[in-house]
């Protein structure tokens, strides 16, 4: 929850003069979203939502982000999509930062995922996929298993503070995963953080996905396998095989998995949970005490890692 | 800035199934304001906003707050109306707190406030002083002169903290303004706490007030007098006499001042700068290191106290 850039409302009037959206009529600070400024502009025309983009994100990779979401929409996936102002451009600026607005996209994130949400995400993701074929931009993942051991070393002087012998454990498991993580499978544009909050759904239809800000090429299965660990774990830490499976058969009635895929599965969704236990970890160590933004417990992805090193095989996320 | 309370996209729904606006498309908690949570709803029908009341409010009090905005609306004062439910209810329950739906204001509040700002503020502080007049519910204002004693009491013993000898000048004041404090002025529903952020400006024309959860029975020039801290100082904390001269003026076209309310006005203004000394001292002593709202600075309405401690009369603030 966050507004970091505080917008006078003369200047905002002024940039919203750039634009064919009619006149600004309100704006709102919106308290979600811990990376960027996000704004709910309501102009004669309707609602939209402003981004500045605050100092974690890239600029350089802005183009990628806003070029994205038009090459997915143009695609029929439903998404934001960027607003060009009169000059053309979509991405200007705005109190000195990076900014665009994009189209309001009608729908809410489910607090409580049920069964069918997942079952709806999975043919959401296998669209988005295959909508973001011939994108011609790319961006690689920061965040992937070359990333991984940098942010380790930063974290594992006091990770031991969260969990005795938790820097073990990650090395060990850091280890494994350096030497065993496939290259060689399909790979294209991924969203790499359809958490719940950024899947929107209207009468218990899918209605879009939002905040492409980690989006990058990578392995198209790995997207699936950050979705199994975001979905398909309950409150009580058990895995729920029936989301898994509802998530996988409604993905491959889409884009059909090969083999190499499907045996990768348990592999890339360690990975994934390392990704975020890594992340979470080094937020959590270096986050003051009282700050603005509550960080996230490690804890919950050192579980789900746990799981996925312990399953047979692809058979545990309810496959035969 | 604020969103307290969480609410769960079903639970939103089925909330919003017992009015007559249509459907919920989206909502978006709101990052302003410190007392409630507030979130902006996108319904089929249009945008509304949703207040839960959190606990610095008197459940008690919540008839009084949205039946006065019925009534200055009915009254023809640009202001939010609560959106009665089927039952014929606007006070309700959500999540565990009282709940209400306002129609949603046009509008936004100014961040540099200019001269025409504060022309128009008097003209609509006095409408709403006239609009108010015939509402049958009253409600005692805490926060006057009576109030301030035991707010003072609580913060002294550590009031010389923020400033040595600051406990002493406020004691020193208060006695002055306890036996001075007037009671046979002109009186009705104020709003009392109409700065800038509660009054809305769409193209440089007012388009509404906001915030009427410090409204009460009192003085009606009282009211003027919060006006005249909250508007009519500049950021170096110089007086701006233009602008004083232009919201009284305004203000007394539209309900002229008898000279008694002339004449009491550096007193009002004392009082009025001395219950937001007392209360943001009172924050800003009792708020924990690093907490998520950041109390504001009390010294600002010290300075403003000294300020209208040393006028000679009423014609300090740009009258003859």
């Amino acid at each position: 929850m966050a507004v970091y850039t505080e917008i006078d409302d003369q200047t905002l009037s002024a940039f919203i003069a750039d634009y064919d959206i009619g006149e600004l009529v309100s704006y709102k600070g919106i308290a979600e979203g811990v990376e960027n400024s996000n704004y709910l502009l309501v102009t004669s025309q309707g609602p939209y939502i402003l981004t500045l983009y605050e100092k974690r994100v890239n600029p350089a990779d802005l183009p990628f982000f806003l070029g994205l979401m038009n090459h997915l929409a143009g695609n029929g996936l439903a998404c934001p999509t960027p607003v060009a102002a009169r000059d053309g451009e979509a991405l200007r600026e705005l109190c000195g930062r990076p900014a665009a607005i994009v189209t309001f996209l009608r729908g809410m994130w489910p607090r409580r995922i049920q069964a069918h949400h997942c079952a709806q995400l999975g043919t959401a993701l296998a669209r988005m996929h295959l909508a973001g074929e011939g994108f011609t931009l790319t961006r690689r993942n920061a965040l992937s298993v070359d990333g991984w051991r940098p942010l380790f070393e930063a974290a594992r002087p006091r990770a031991d503070e969260v969990m005795p012998g938790l820097a073990d454990e990650i090395a060990r498991e850091l280890d494994l995963l350096e030497a065993r993580w496939p290259t060689d499978l399909p790979h294209g544009v991924i969203h790499a953080d359809a958490f719940p909050d950024n899947v929107f759904y209207l009468n218990d239809q899918f209605s879009g996905l939002i905040d492409f800000y980690f989006a990058c090429n990578d392995l198209l299965a790995y997207d699936v396998a950050v979705c199994l660990n975001a979905w398909c774990f309950e409150a009580d830490r058990s895995f729920n095989a029936t989301k898994a499976r509802l998530l996988l058969a409604s993905y491959r009635k889409v884009r059909p998995f090969e083999d190499a895929e499907l045996n990768a599965l348990p592999l890339l969704c360690r990975g994934s949970a390392m990704r975020f236990l890594l992340t979470r970890l080094y937020d959590w160590l270096n986050t003051p005490a009282g700050a603005f933004v509550k960080p996230k417990d490690p804890m919950e992805y050192l579980h789900k890692l746990r799981f996925h090193a312990a399953v047979s095989g692809p058979g545990a996320y309810g496959l035969e």
